[in-house]
């Protein structure tokens, strides 16, 4: 109830629809009487020399004190030399896994149903480690680093959530038969791990075997772990099974207990400001970091309301076929609370 | 007709079930009156020193004189210092392009109609390299090299193929957002082949969200080129929406008009010698061949062949849920002729 001390949350609500759909979030934790004291913060319009990024110094700090936060689109300003906005962030505050749950919503039809997928990407080293370079004219190379402290505390927490939430099976994805030292490192880690969860199922599947197999069949899989790129992917991959980015939340898992939950689609700068955005991704992620709270009676009442208004199918926006504004979705939502 | 003096192909049955589906095929090529010689090689049992692989010096030179082959899937002897088989060929052979075509097969249903994409994967570089090490105790890199020489031709070839095939549209794959070194002079080799196609769309699309979309709405592409390992990835789940690798051909294109057609499925060792095996794949990469060699009346007739087998839905082997032997199988495709 309102009366309790409220958590403090870092919010960014980040750019182009970003704002829209995290007011979206904030009418719905209000009207589901959540107590979260919002901080926001937004990216900067010029670099914060503290943290040489558009990231303001206060804004890591807040994620950093509150632990726990929620985070809109970030559009990566244009030019030579901006790393990604999203990727500065998960390795500034070492946001190690990125899970990302993957399930049909009931009365959003598409070719596939019961999907109920989680993968798991670590997310701060493998291809995305930012070495590069030209070796003579026309030959480049890009180096892939694989530690067995990030594999380790990744396939850790996959480990741990598969139990801590009632899943059957990990499975370790790789190209271990092309990559045996990298991918093979990642996958002794995830075998050590996997000893200590006898009564987890445990296998390990070829990226492109998996990727077969998941369109044909994606109840082969349960919860999936994996490198940086192959998350990547696979996370998109699954996504497309139920509906896209739109609507599957992400959460950003950190040492010490921190957790940024993320709506990993695009700012939409065509459509921002226009009231049509759809807030699913946002608020399922909000949901997600109620979870990551233990607010979970408040965190599955939201959860019902949004599930419920889609499956309804009386106000959508328009990526689903719907013409529903971004207020009126949002405010069915809160009807259904 | 049968007159015709005979055009020399090297024929690799490979292992497992390989020599029973590359039976299937001799049968229906004799049947539909094909003036081929096969001039047949087996994986040898002991390196053979002068390739130092279990690849003869004979195989390898028998593609290189006759400049076309067929081959089925080879097992790589287990233990430690072996490189597959299939990729010691690709790289000793310079087999720079593998295009896969993945098309719906009428009467055989998956959740996709009406798949019908092109993936062409540049064969000889990028993650598989082969160039990895332990920097120190528990940190290992891979390198992925990509130059300008193996992206140039794969280009050069995807849009060849789009323009003489009646394509509309190249899609180059990348995450040059992240490895822009890499990925971007793959990305830079295209934009440069794709000016001297103007009536060819061309568009860039990231890999996460190329899997995305492929998996909501394939039809949205047409041929694809990208890096090897993306290739890799992108081609099985492509095969995956039509049913899978039994159901898909490949063709590996090298330098002076080197084609080695490839059915890139596994040896299926737990079904060897039980005449369980479906053939299709090999023999729809033999009628890529066949196309190769311009053959193209016999090809249709044997497509058909197969299509029709296939779409009445009455002989149809274990894997697509019939109970048809290989050879049952293959004497339909025969009486389709
Ligand atoms: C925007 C891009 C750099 C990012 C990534 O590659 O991780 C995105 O695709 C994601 O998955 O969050
Ligand atoms: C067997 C394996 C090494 C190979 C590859 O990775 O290229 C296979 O997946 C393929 O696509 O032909």
């Amino acid at each position: 109830s309102s009366s309790t001390t409220p958590i403090k949350a870092t919010l960014f609500p980040g750019d182009g629809i970003g704002p829209e759909i995290a007011e979206s979030v904030k009418q719905v934790f209000t009207a589901a009487d959540v107590a979260i004291e919002w901080d926001e913060h937004y990216v900067a319009t010029e670099v914060d020399p503290r943290t040489n990024s558009f990231l303001t110094w206060e804004s890591l700090q807040s994620v950093l004190d509150n632990k726990v936060g929620l985070k809109g689109p970030m559009a990566t300003p244009i030019g030579k030399g901006h790393r990604s906005l999203n990727l500065t962030l998960r390795k500034e505050l070492n946001l190690y896994a990125n899970v990302r749950p993957c399930y049909s919503l009931p009365g959003y039809k598409t070719r596939y149903d019961d999907v109920d997928l989680i993968t798991i990407r670590e997310n701060t080293e493998g291809e995305y480690s930012g070495l590069e370079h030209q070796v003579v004219k026309g030959v480049v190379e890009s180096i892939k680093i694989i530690t067995r402290k990030a594999s380790m505390r990744v396939a850790e927490y996959a480990f741990l959530y598969a139990k801590t939430h009632g899943r059957k099976k990990v499975s370790a994805i790789h190209k271990a038969n092309i990559m045996q030292k990298t991918d093979g490192l990642f996958l002794q880690c995830c075998d050590e791990v996997a000893e200590k969860y006898p009564e987890i199922e445990y296998e390990k599947v070829v990226i492109d075997n998996c990727c077969m197999m998941l369109v044909k069949n994606p109840a082969l899989f349960d919860v999936l772990v994996m490198p940086n790129l192959y998350g990547d992917i696979i996370s998109d991959l699954c996504a497309g099974l139920v509906g896209g980015l739109g609507l599957t939340p992400s959460c950003n898992i950190g040492e010490d207990g921190i957790a940024l939950a993320e709506a990993v689609h695009g700012s939409a700068p065509d459509i921002a400001g226009k009231n049509l955005a759809n807030p699913t991704a946002l608020l399922l992620s909000g949901v997600m970091m109620l979870r990551h709270l233990k607010l979970n009676k408040q965190a599955e009442q939201i959860h019902s309301a949004i599930i419920n208004t889609i499956a309804e199918g009386k106000y959508r926006t328009a990526d689903l076929g719907g013409t529903s504004t971004t207020t009126e979705f949002t405010n069915a939502i809160c009807d259904h609370l």
